[in-house]
């Protein structure tokens, strides 16, 4: 599941910048099962399908240090038998029923689901319950999948010069930190898993009590009810499941980082900041949002309006924000500048936008549109079936409540023009960083190599 | 002992640079007992004095996640009482009897010592056995040595901005590493230990055969094998203890980090490379300590000859290399330029100077000069009695055999000119790094405020 997984997490997190949350538009249900599993339902009759997902909380950033990419790598595992199915027999069923299904895995949540005719939801999930407890990978599968992500990691990263600066970069930011690890994990420490090590995470964190059960679709409570029971009532809840999470240090020397390698065609940069997540702080990561928005939500917005379109200095240029995590979260501005201008002109430029947003603040019009056009993304969020699943489960497992989940236009509504400016002051001005100074990375293309000068050797 | 011990430590580090091990010079002398606890003795009778020196194989690389400084910590605690003895009564003992004890820590060892009249090893090592299983910290003494340790950092690092960069340089060369942790802790970590995690670490790794007790002076084996087996023959062993350590991921784009401080002068930078320490490649480090003699072993050998003496463009100019480690070694680049030179030109310098060498290699003479200067500092590091145990118990603990120890003046002297090229080709080429490409550090004095320029808002 590894490539297509991939992708669903890209996309899950492009979706979640725009549309973190939505306004009671879900009108989800929820109800828990004594041993500690909870089940939301969105009902949605539009047709006879479901998209059922199952949310554990645990992902890369819960791993032992030395088994980075154990989240992952066990994902995978997932699908290959239990003591009732053979390997690969979870998704030839989903897919003989019509259906399809998939899995991905973060830094903090590991998630499974299908989409399927309503009237095989339960055949899904009686076989979500029997992997979450019964799983059972013969050893030869427990080898090669090592070496499917052993090759998919060849494939994204290590061929990959923007992705390897990127782990780079990412590592350099989260010191003392797991975010700082890259979710597939290191390839040496792919290559040393052990089946005792899978069997320890399994062990620990597969539990009725550590997973949330998300069905959108053609359901309610009331029909959801006795297919989760039939299933998942007799599974018992394990104890001391606890995520124990560092802090960053903080720091106050300037990090850059540059790659020149043949592959890239255009320099560019980009400069991550350590922000607060949902979780850490609502009330400023929602400010955050509106900030995003008015200076990089469109082409009629800030930077992109001054430096793109007005002094033609930028092919692209942006910032964004996420802060659906657990801990900690992230402000990055990134941008390419026009032929023959250095990215660290353009820095500047990005630089002197924000310090003007930092000063002067933002306009009315500004605020009221960015917050529109938030609201906006939410309603249209809400017309795909697994949209919706992918928004609670992704707030959930990183520590939103339903509540903040359902209430999220509401609460943009709230945020004021003070609100906008007061987080721009405190965790995008580059002289006082919040946590530590931004971590900047430059890629250029390779350049011609100089002829060395060798001095003659003196005796 | 935290104020004490960091200046052991970097007395240490300083020493152990020049004097990695000693020819044969030391003749010690081992054995063990059956509880795995490894004695060696260096025969010395000037004086009736002894160097106790119990070294255990843990260290700061060795501390779960999330407790980062604990082995430090702990070697405060080991001063803080016993079932038998009270808190403070371990040094106060020592010194009623005329002789001193302190303690450090670095990332592969704890090390606690003694230096005492003869007739007293039997009560020194008493204790140290006393202490290796029995400790009993009065509660006020755990709380009130953690405010100790935070204070310490406070001094030494929170408020030393070269100490806080040093920090971060090390976090940034040593990703995915402990070596990337400082020794002392991060702060909020050392806030929140528990006594609960100390004594996880005292049960795991303080046990006769994790231990191995250096004793110089007046003494030999049949002199010291009735004392210490008087008190540490009962002692029982531990299981599983095995030291687990991740691998630094490679790399490939540059890092670079700046800081600007009211506090600094001159400006100045350092570049650090990883290398393999003595424990991963011995030939290669052996090579590399003959490479770091040439170039900068004092004021007429490479380095500072060319770019202090003759081109005067440097007040300061080196490169350390530091290989005894469990783990990975580094070399390290440092310079500060003459009043209006730029650092990032005398890098360029430097740069120019180490090409020349992987490019011409070096010269007879220079290759005869740096051997015998290596091999006269052995023969004067024999001279102290606390000197030999030092290099001893940090070899041993660092993965070297006592025959590594005894015989590195030989293995110096085997070292060719084509050794010491081919290892400049490997580790110093800063267009193929071995492992991942520099981290280089630049300190600046604070530059004055420019004024802000603050663009006219638009609507």
């Amino acid at each position: 599941m590894l490539l297509k997984s991939f992708i669903s997490t890209f996309l899950l997190t492009t979706l979640i910048l725009i549309t973190p949350a939505f306004a009671k538009v879900f009108n989800a249900e929820e109800f828990s099962l004594k041993n500690g599993l909870r089940v939301i339902v969105i009902p949605n009759n539009r047709a006879p399908v479901v998209t059922s997902m199952i949310w554990y909380k645990v992902g890369a950033a819960d791993e032992p240090q030395g088994l980075s990419g154990m989240a992952h790598y066990f994902e995978h595992l997932m699908f290959k038998g239990t003591k009732k199915l053979k390997p690969g027999e979870f998704s030839r069923t989903v897919k003989k029923l019509g259906g399809n299904d998939n899995a991905f895995t973060g830094q903090d949540f590991t998630a499974y689901f299908q989409t399927i005719h309503v009237d095989y939801l339960d055949t899904v999930l009686s076989m979500e319950a029997d992997r979450m407890m019964n799983l059972s990978v013969p050893e030869e599968h427990f080898k090669s999948e090592k070496k499917v992500v052993l090759e998919e990691r060849r494939q994204r990263t290590e061929n990959d010069p923007k992705g390897l600066l990127g782990e780079q970069l990412r590592s350099a930011l989260f010191v003392n930190h797991p975010y700082g690890t890259p979710v597939i994990g290191w390839m040496d420490e792919i290559e040393e898993y052990e089946w005792d090590d899978v069997k320890t995470f399994y062990d620990k964190w597969y539990a009725p009590n550590n997973a949330v059960i998300v069905i959108s679709g053609d359901v309610t409570v009331k029909s959801v009810r006795p297919i989760v029971e039939k299933h998942f009532k007799k599974l018992k809840p394990k104890e001391n499941i606890s995520r124990l999470r560092p802090n960053v240090p903080k720091a106050i020397g300037n990090t850059e980082m540059v790659l020149e390698h043949a592959s890239i065609h255009q320099p560019s940069f980009q400069e991550t900041y350590i922000a607060p997540s949902f979780n850490q702080n609502k009330d400023d990561a929602l400010a955050l949002q509106v900030l995003e928005q008015i200076l990089s939500g469109g082409p009629t917005t800030r930077l992109y309006k001054t430096l793109v379109v007005e002094k033609k200095n930028a092919t692209s240029v942006g910032i964004s924000f996420s802060g659906t995590a657990l801990d900690y979260g992230t402000i990055t501005l990134y941008g390419t500048p026009k032929k023959g201008l250095e990215p660290e002109a353009l820095i500047k430029d990005v630089h002197q936008e924000i310090a003007n947003l930092r000063e002067n603040g933002v306009t009315d019009k500004e605020l009221a549109d960015a917050k529109q056009q938030l609201i906006d993304s939410a309603v249209f969020a809400r017309d795909s079936l697994s949209g919706p699943a992918m928004t609670i489960g992704y707030g959930i497992t990183t520590g939103s409540s339903l509540d903040d989940i359902e209430n999220w236009p509401e609460m943009i509504k709230a945020i004021t023009k003070e609100n906008v400016q007061s987080v721009a002051q405190k965790y995008l001005d580059p002289d006082a960083p919040w946590l530590r100074p931004a971590v900047t990375g430059y890629l250029y293309p390779k350049k011609a190599e100089a002829p060395k000068e060798v001095k003659e050797e003196k005796e």
